[in-house]
Order: structure tokens, then C-alpha cells, then sequence
């Protein structure tokens, strides 16, 4: 979205809030509701989605001004960083707006666990990603390959930055993507195995992007794997741990996250496949010997997973329902029990030939 | 270290555990030992570093046993890796050489944790960096500025990375530094501050580079803020939280920690100066309203601080005295509250000219 539409969306809040005033009525704000009962799983677009349940925020009752109040701020800080062409943290946001009342003792925020809901509930109203009001996350992440993305002026080919690769910001919304030359979008957890992958130089024998999210992938990663998705039309295949955790940044990526439910389809990658590890994988290429006895915690997220309804596809079901009854996990890193290029040279390449990817 | 001498010095321990069996002893190997007994911090050079004890490990007694035969299969499989000119995490370490012993139900390794001390061991008998046995940590961090870095062949103008930067790998051994522009090193403890003097362009406009080690810095990153600082000749500036575990981070980059003491000479920076935030810096900006309470593990850790022989300067002892009077700790991002801009156009310029930086 561009800046102006953002701005006039924030302009439009402010007008709607005025007329209230001028009729002598409280002003109020609109806002589509957040908790789980709004939550759907949409199967067809595999994806989640917001429900179309709303709640009203009125200045005039006195469960509600203080955060009417702080809404507002933050909407007119918004509307400020827009304008001006800058970013800010969601931390910083909430340093600038801190401030004694005047005339009063009162704060305007005591805590940023005041103001990082509110940012959210400005996102779902006015319909914008927080990218897009210029606030922005922590940064994780890193990009190599046959591309050439333009940042504020600069070119560059990402497979001319040695073993390093590029750092993905936290807001890639400036990013242009230019000549390419890839198959498809390689998505990977750990950043270990990032770099054996860049070291068997993986991305330019097999003609693919790499993209590595280091864990839990950051929004900036999300949203940049979106984009090269969507806007190079390139298939995406992630590779995770073979673990109840390494499933879900699997999931939070192609289907997004619950907290951010309204944002799902402009973080999502709903087509996205899972290659491995999977528990398949332990037999077919005789991998017990590296496996690791699952904890409690792991089972207790085994049976949080089934629950959840985006985990009730058939082979979804079966996996986990494999990793219970043989009790063991499985690390990316087990395959150099093989030998340190059986990844490169044997695993994916197999696994992609023969379409052996999960949904 | 050149991959050539670090052969030949895994090459001489083999040598002298084959002479050792040909002369029908015990084979055996020499280690520094590397207890908080022999542990020193040595004020002239401002680093830690091990003193002289050594212990042995034989491998006919029965307790050095397992451990003698697990030191010789890592040191064999690092003669490998730098051998083959390849790389490995030291989990994939762990996996590539566990394995059953033949004709028993022994594994050679049961745990990583059985195999990360003995790296260490075997860094500080050889002389060596793990990264120079071709073993490496995760990575973190980034890199920004007018400089020309060489990586596996391409030349990487870090000037020309847009507002993403260049990715820091965990090993940087094979970087070489070519053309510059820069009068100092910025390192910076947080991302979301590294982005915002990014988004000032504040490592164009003042001439300098700027690294981000996110946290706790990674080896890597440690690194390379080393040889940019020795291989540059340009002195070294870090800005962290102010409170103790941003303070920490600054003496783990600047002299090195315990658990690394061996290595503290080649992942220090011991001219480093640390610029803040400073608790005077609450009363010169009036910065009282966005400090945040002291929590019991802050206090905690500022008694630990006190403790370290490389916090005894009279200006470090002032610092954390006024941190447990006021009672508060600050955050880098708590400059927002005087506007987006200040820290760049401020803050930095005015403490850097007015040399304000504490040793």
C-alpha cells in the first residue's frame, strides 16, 4: 500500500472521530474482534483469517478512554512517521509517546504491553500492516541467490555476497525485486544449516533463493518470503527440525499465527511444502541412530499441534501420530551423520525430484 | 592461522601419541587447564587470559580414558575438515562422529555436551581458534559502511547494501579487507538501534562502520570487530544498554570472557571505549521519566559486575554505584523520547567530540 492511501486511512479516522464530537456524540473507533472466537482456519486458502465480529472503543466510558486516548496517539504518531518518510520501533513509539498529562500525574503509557495491542488494533481497523504505518519489529534473517533486490537506491545481486548473504530488515514493504534466476525458494530453520548450504553452494547449483529465518521466523522474513513468492511466482519449500517446533514456524509461515491472524495473508505463503525432516525420513535413510528421545515439553506440543485445525491433514496426522509412537525428534544437522554433503548432494535434491513433500 | 600450520600442528599430536605407543606408555596430551583457578585478568593489556597450569590426559587411566579417545576422533575429523577445505557446525561435529564402536554397545559420543568442551580443549593445547579447525558457532549480527569486504571471491561494497546490510557469518577467517572510508567502529548492541542509525544514515554522514551484534555477541562478530579494529588501525566505540547486561556485552567484546579466556587475544578489542547510555547521561538529557525500575536480577548482576577484576576502574565502580543509588536502569531506544532524530544527531556527535566515553 502506498504511503498516501495509508495516510488518508489515518486522516479518515480522525475525521470520522471529529463528526462525533460535532454532533455531541462519543467518539468512538471501530474494531474487528481479536480473541480466539474470531479466529477461523479458511481451508481453502489455507490460511488463518479474522471473523467478521467487531467491538466498539468509546471515549465516554470509562472502561475504555484511557486506551481511546492512547489509540489516538498512536494513530496521530503513525500518521506523523508516515509523512515524514521514517520508521520507528515499536519500542521507540513507545518511548515518544510516553509523557506526563498536563495539569495531571497521569502517564500516557506506563508500559509498552499498553501500546503493542493498540498498534495491533489500529493494523485490523484501518486495514494497513504495521509495516505499513512505518513501526516495525525486530530483524532476523538472511537472503542469498541468483536476485537483485533494490533497497533505497541500491542494487544488489545477492549471490555476489560471498557466504555472508544479505540481512533481511525488519520492513522489506521498499524492497524492489529485479532479474532473477530460480526455480524455487528454499526456506530453512536453522541458521547452521544455512551456512552447509552455502557452503556446498546449494542455492547455485540447484538454482534456488535461500532464505534462512534462524527459529521462529521475524515479520520481515515472513513478509520478504511472501513477496518472492507472490511477485517471482516461485514455488516455496521449507526445511525444518523434525520436531513439533520445527512443524509449527513451518505452519506460522505458510498459514500464519493466531496474534497476528489479520495480517495472515500479506505474512502467509499458503503454498508453501514442507521437505523434510520428517519421520519418514528416519527409516528411509536409516537415521535412528540420530534421533533424540522426545521430552515431555516436545509431547505436550505433539498434542497442542493435533488440536489445532490447519495440523488435520492426512499426512500431517500421520506424521505426528509416527513421531509419538517412536518417541524421538529428528535434527536437521542428524544428516551429517551421513556425511557433511549427503544434504546438498543426496537428501534434497532426491526429496524434490520425487515430490516427497508434506502439505 | 594458514590451514597449512594448523594441519601440521593436529599432524604433531598425532606424532606424539604414536610415540608415546611406540615407547609402550600411555599416550597422552597436555592441556592448559582452564578452571577460574587459571583464569587471569591482565590490566595492561586489558584482556583475560590463562595462565600456565596444565593438566594431562592418559589415556591408560581409566577415568581420561573415554575422553582421550573422543579428543583424538574430533582432532582427526578436523585434520579432515581443513583438509577437504570444509566447514561444520559443532553439532554437525557431534553427529558426524558419533557412532557405536564396533563389536560393543559403546557410542563414541552420547551427548553434544560431551563433545563442545573437548573443542575447547583442543583450541587451547593446539593454539588454535575453533574457526581455524574449521568448526564454527551460530552466527548473528550485521555489517554496514564504507568499506570493500572479499568473501569466497566477490568484493562487497558494504556501502551499497541498502538499509539491509551484510549478513556476519560465524566465521570470518577468510574475509579480506580492501578499500575503506571510516574513522571509527560503531558497534551496537541492539537491532532496533543499529536500524535507526541505518535509517539516519548516521555511518555515511559521520564516517564511520557500524556492526550490530544483536545481544550477546557471536564469535564471529567478535571477530571481525577485532580485525577491523587491528587490521584498519581505527579504534573501536560501543553503545549498549544501560544496565548491567548491556555493560557485560560491552566487556565480553572489549576483554574477552571466562569461558573463552584462551581466546580472548583474538576475539577481543581491548581498546574499545563504550560511549553509552551512561547513568550520567539520565541527568545531562533528563531522561528520569523513561528510565525503568531496577529488578532483583538486575541488582543481582550489578553485585556480579563489582566482583570482575575488569570492572575495578574507578569509572566503572562510579557507573554501577549510580545505577544501584538511582535504582534505574535505561534503554538505548529511551532517546525517542527526545525525538527519532537525537541519538544521531545528538547524542553520538556531541559525546564522541567531547570524547565522553568510559574505558
Amino acid at each position: 500500500m502506498e504511503d498516501q492511501k495509508v495516510i488518508s486511512r489515518l486522516t479518515n479516522l480522525g475525521k470520522e472521530i471529529t463528526e462525533d464530537i460535532m454532533l455531541n456524540e462519543s467518539p468512538k473507533i471501530s474494531l474487528p474482534q481479536r480473541s480466539i472466537g474470531n479466529i477461523h482456519f479458511n481451508e481453502e486458502k489455507n490460511l488463518l483469517e479474522l471473523g467478521d465480529k467487531t467491538s466498539t472503543r468509546s471515549f465516554l466510558n470509562v472502561a475504555h478512554s484511557r486506551k481511546f486516548m492512547q489509540t489516538i496517539l498512536i494513530a496521530t504518531k503513525c500518521k506523523e512517521l508516515v509523512s515524514r518518510e521514517k520508521t520507528a520501533s515499536i519500542r521507540e513509539l513507545y518511548y515518544q509517546l510516553k509523557h506526563t498529562i498536563a495539569d495531571t500525574k497521569e502517564n500516557t503509557f506506563e508500559d509498552q504491553n499498553e501500546s503493542d495491542p493498540l498498534i495491533v488494533d489500529l493494523e485490523t481497523s484501518l486495514g494497513v500492516l504495521r509495516e505499513e504505518l512505518h513501526l516495525k519489529a525486530d530483524d532476523k534473517g538472511t537472503l542469498i541467490g541468483k536476485l537483485t533486490v533494490e533497497d533505497s537506491g541500491d542494487f544488489i545481486d545477492c549471490s555476489k555476497l560471498g557466504r555472508s548473504g544479505l540481512s533481511i530488515p525488519s520492513i522489506v514493504e521498499h524492497y524492489k525485486f529485479h532479474e532473477f534466476d530460480a526455480e524455487y525458494i528454499l526456506v530453512i530453520e536453522t541458521g547452521a544449516m544455512f551456512d552447509r548450504l552455502v557452503e556446498e553452494k546449494y542455492h547455485l547449483k540447484n538454482n534456488c533463493i535461500m532464505v534462512s529465518t534462524k527459529g521462529q521466523a521475524a515479520r520481515g522474513c515472513r513478509r520478504l518470503v511472501h513477496r518472492l513468492t507472490h511477485e517471482l511466482k516461485l514455488p516455496a519449500i521449507m526445511f525444518t527440525d523434525g520436531d513439533p517446533w520445527g512443524y509449527y514456524i513451518y505452519s506460522v509461515m505458510k498459514a500464519g499465527s493466531m496474534a497476528l491472524a489479520h495480517e495472515s495473508k500479506r505474512l502467509g505463503t499458503p503454498k508453501m511444502q514442507l521437505i523434510g525432516m520428517t519421520m519418514t525420513d528416519i527409516d528411509a535413510y536409516d537415521l535412528e541412530k540420530v534421533t533424540e528421545k522426545l521430552k515431555d515439553v516436545d509431547k505436550k506440543r505433539i498434542s497442542e499441534l493435533l488440536q489445532y485445525p490447519w495440523f488435520q491433514k492426512k499426512e500431517w496426522k500421520e506424521q505426528l501420530a509416527l513421531m509419538s509412537s517412536k518417541g524421538v525428534r529428528i535434527e536437521q544437522q542428524a544428516l551429517a551423520s551421513k556425511s557433511l554433503e549427503f544434504v546438498a548432494e543426496e537428501y534434497l535434491p532426491t526429496k524434490i525430484t520425487k515430490k516427497q513433500l508434506l502439505p
